[in-house]
C-alpha cells in the first residue's frame, strides 16, 4: 500500500481561478437523515458546504429541515418524500451523497433504489452508512455514476462478503473490482482502494473516535469531488485532511467532535492550497 | 466605468448621531424564503440586521420562523400567507427586499404582484433572485418605489432581454433606463448601473463563489439604504464592503461563507465610519 | 437629577456568598413572545439567565419553544395558553417580566389581566413593551407586586397621559407617584424615576439604536432584581451596565446587537463585583 | 470523608489507546426532557458528547428533537413515547441516564418503571432529578444495573427518608447501603458515597449556582462511565472536573452557565489525561 500523508496531497488543493463563480464548484445533493438521525445529515451537509462546494441541497425527512437551517443557512432543503422534486434534484446534481443517517426502513430502501436508478455516468456518488448496508442486503448493483463507497469494517463485510480475517489488501481489491467503484475502508488507519492502487492513511487519532465522524468524511469527499477535476485526488485529499485536522485539534482536545473539524475546514484548505 | 474601490466609499459610512434612536435607522421588511430556501431569507435578514438597520421584519413561509429566530432573535417574523398583516408591514417599511429564496411558484408570483402594487415612491425596494425572474417572465413593471435590481448574469438576460454577448455597458445602461431603476449586475467584478454613471467593483475573490452570497448582498444593500440618506452611496458601499470583507477573510479561508461575512459587518462598518 | 455613572453603581454588584445555591438567586418568570415576536422573549430571557438568575422560566407562544431551547437550554418553557400551569408559575416566581414581544391582541390582554391579578406584594414585576400599552389603553392598575415600568417615550405618553412637551422631571415624577411604581424611561439618556429621586444615565451610545435593546434591558433588570437585595440598586445597576457594555462594544462595532450585550454580561458583572 | 481534589483524580483520565474506535467509548442513552424541560436533556446530552462518549442517543419528547439537533448534531434522537424503539435502545446502551427534565407525570412514571425493569447488571445507570423523586414517592427499587443516584438535598430527603438534620455521613452511608448504589449528594461541597468510602468535593463556587448544572453533571458522569473501566474513578473524576472547570471559568465570569462548562470539557480532559 502507498502511504497517504501530507506529501501525498501536496498540490492537490488548487488555488481557485480568479474569474470563477459558484457554478464552477459543483452542485451537491446530500440524501439521508431519517427522523432519528437528522444530526448525521447536518454534519455531512455542513462538511460539504465548508469544503467549498458551490451549491448544496439536502433531501431529508421534513422534521430535520428546521435544525438544518438553524445551523447552516447556506444549504437548501427538500422533503425526501417528495419524489418528483427529488428526481429533479438528483438530475441537477454533479455529486451526490446517499446514506448518512438514512436508516434501512422500507421507505429508505425504495428511496435508495430510486436514486441509484436515476444517476448517470456523468455524475459522482458517495455511498455511505445505511445505504451501503441496504445495497449489500438487497444485492443492489453499483450505479452508473462514478461511485465511492465509504464503509466501516462491518459494512464492508456485508458489502464484500469477506470475513474480517479475509479483509486483506488483495481480496479487498478483488471485491472492489467486482463493485467497480472506489472504496474508502474506514478504520484505525483508513485504506483507500482505487482501480490502480491502494493507499493507507497515516493520519488520524483516537480523539476522533466519536459518532458522526463518518458522516463528516462523506460530506467532505463530496465537497472535494465537486471542486477538483481529478476524483482520485479529491478522495485522497478528503481522507487525509479529515484526519489531519483531527490531529491538529487533538493536540488540545481529548475528544474532537465532527463539528469542530467542519469549522476548521476553510482554514486548513487555505493552507494546503498555498503549498 | 468608474472604479469602485476603497477610496470610492471614503466617508460614505457616517458616524451615527449621538442623540438618535432605532427609528432613525429604518424599518426593513424582507420577503422571501419558501419551504426549500429558508436559508436564503435567514442570510438576507441577518445581513440587514448586522448592517445596523433599526428594525427588521421578515415575511416568509411559516416553516422558516423557528430557524430564523434560533439564529437571529433580533428580527420579527410574519407568515407570508397572512396577506393582511403583510400589507400592513409593507406599508410600514422604509426599505423592502423581495426575492431571496422566494421561488417562482404561482403563490410566490401572486405575492410579488401584491407587494409591487403596494409600495410607494417614498419607499425603496431591492428586487433579488426569483423575484427578478418572475418580473421578467411575467413582464411586471418596476414598482413606484425607488428600485434596485440585483440580478446575476442569467437573471439579467431574462430581465433586459440582452443576450450575454450584448451585455456591454451601453446596452446595459439602456436596459436599465427602460427599467427606471438601479441595477447591481452581479458577476466576477460586479457592475452597478445608476442613471448618471456606471461603476465596476474592484474587490471580491473566488473564495466567495458559494451559495448565499447574493442573498447576503441584497440584505446588506437594504440595511445600508435604511440608514444612509443617499441611496447611491448606500448601494455602492454595500457592494464594495461585501467584497472587501470577503477579501479580508479569504486571506485565511479557502471558502468564505455568507455567515462569515455577516458576522464581520459591525466591525468593518466601524472601521469605515472612522475614516 | 442624579447622574447615573460608573461611580453610582460602585459596590452594587455583590460577590456571591460561598455557600449559596441557585435558590438564592431568584426564580424568574418571563411572559411574552407572540407568534411574530418570539425573538423579543428569547432576548429578554437570555439577558436574565446571563445576568446570573438562579432559575428562569418562560411563558410564551408554543411556536417559540424550539428556538428558545436551541439558543438557551438553561431556561424552562411553558405554553402561555396553558393558564393553569401559568398561574402556578406566576405564584412560584420571585420576579416576573411581562411584555417583551407580547403583542396587544385580545388574548394577550386577557393574559396580562390574569397575571396582574395574581401577583402579590412579595413579588417584583417588570412591565415592558406592549404590556405597558395595554395597561394604558385599558386603564389597568399597577399590580400589588413591586412594579417597574420600562416604557420608551411613546409608551410613557400613553401610560402617563403626558404629552411629549410635558414630559419633564416633575410631571414625570407626579405621574410615577400616581402609578406607585418605579419608572425606567428609555431614551437617548435613560431616566429612572424612584419615589425618592431621579437618575439620568450617563452611558449609552447610538450603536445600540437597534431592535431588541429594550427587551434585553427588561431581562437584565429582572435578573438583577432576582439577585440583589435592594431593588433600587438592581434597577440602577441594570440600566447602567446595559449601556456600559454597549459603550465598550461600540469601540469596535458600528452596531451593537442585543445578543452581543447578553454574551458579555457574565464577564462585565465579574469586573464590577470585584470593585 | 476523603477530600476530592486535583490530586485525587491524578491519572484517572486515561490516554486513549491509539488503535481504538467509537465502540470502545460506550453507548449512552439519555432519557428525559418533557415538553417544558427540553433544555435539561440538551445539557445532559451535550455534556455526555463533549466528555468523549462514543455514541449518544436521546429519548425525549418529540418537541425537543429539533432544538437538540440544532445544538448538537452528534446525538441521535428517539421519541420517548415510542416504547418499542426505546426498549431496543435501552438494551443496546452500556450507560443510561434517566431523569433530567423528565417531570413526574403519570406517563413519566410509567416510562421510568419500564426502563428500570429493562436494565441489567451489565449496564450502568445514572438516576437524576425527577426520576429520583418518583422512585422515592413510588418506592421503586434500585434497578439491577450498577446505579448512581445524583440527588440534591431535597431529593435525598425523599429518597433516604432522612430529615435534613439527620443527613450526616453515617446515616447517609446506611441509606446508601440500603439503596445498594453510589450516591452523589449535590450541595455546596458535593459528597460522594461509595460502598467503601465517602468523598467530599473541594472544588466548586457560587458562580455555578444556576439552573442546569445538575443536568450537566449527570451527563458528564454518564460520559465518564462510558469510557473509564473503573466506575468509581469515573464518578469521582466527573464530580471534580465539573467543579474544576467551573472554578476556572469563574475567575472571569460572575455566573458560569452549564453550556460554558460543556464547551470546555474536551480541553480540560486533555490536560488531565496528560498528567
Amino acid at each position: 500500500m502507498k502511504k497517504l500523508n501530507q506529501e501525498s496531497i501536496h498540490g492537490l488543493i488548487p488555488k481557485r481561478k480568479d474569474d470563477s463563480y459558484k457554478g464552477d464548484y459543483g452542485r451537491i445533493l446530500v440524501i439521508g437523515g431519517n427522523e432519528s438521525m437528522g444530526g448525521a445529515i447536518i454534519m455531512a451537509t455542513s462538511a460539504a458546504v465548508n469544503s467549498g462546494a458551490g451549491l448544496v441541497s439536502v433531501a431529508t425527512a421534513k422534521t430535520n429541515h428546521i435544525a438544518l437551517h438553524a445551523r447552516l443557512p447556506e444549504a437548501m432543503v427538500l422533503d425526501w418524500n417528495n419524489r418528483q422534486a427529488l428526481a429533479q434534484q438528483v438530475k441537477a446534481a454533479s455529486v451526490l451523497v446517499i446514506g448518512p443517517g438514512m436508516g434501512d426502513s422500507k421507505d429508505s430502501l425504495e428511496l435508495l433504489k430510486s436514486v441509484l436508478s436515476l444517476v448517470t455516468e456523468n455524475q459522482q456518488i458517495v455511498v455511505d452508512g445505511s445505504a451501503i448496508t441496504m445495497m449489500a442486503e438487497h444485492q443492489l448493483s453499483t450505479p452508473k455514476a462514478k461511485t465511492i463507497y465509504t464503509p466501516h469494517l462491518g459494512e464492508w463485510e456485508r458489502l464484500s462478503h469477506l470475513k474480517p480475517s479475509e479483509q486483506k489488501e488483495s481480496l479487498n481489491q478483488t471485491a472492489r473490482a467486482e463493485l467497480n467503484a472506489t472504496v474508502v475502508l474506514k478504520q484505525h488507519r483508513t485504506e483507500v482502494y482505487f482501480e490502480e492502487d491502494v493507499w493507507k492513511n497515516q493520519a488520524g487519532n483516537p480523539a476522533m473516535a466519536t459518532g458522526g465522524m463518518g458522516d463528516t468524511l462523506a460530506g467532505m469527499i463530496a465537497g472535494f469531488l465537486a471542486q477538483l477535476e481529478n476524483s482520485k485526488s479529491a478522495v485522497l485529499a478528503a481522507v487525509y485532511l479529515h484526519s489531519h485536522i483531527g490531529d491538529n485539534l487533538a493536540k488540545k482536545q481529548y475528544v474532537v467532535l465532527p463539528t469542530h473539524i467542519i469549522e476548521q475546514l476553510p482554514f486548513t484548505l487555505k493552507e494546503f492550497s498555498e503549498n
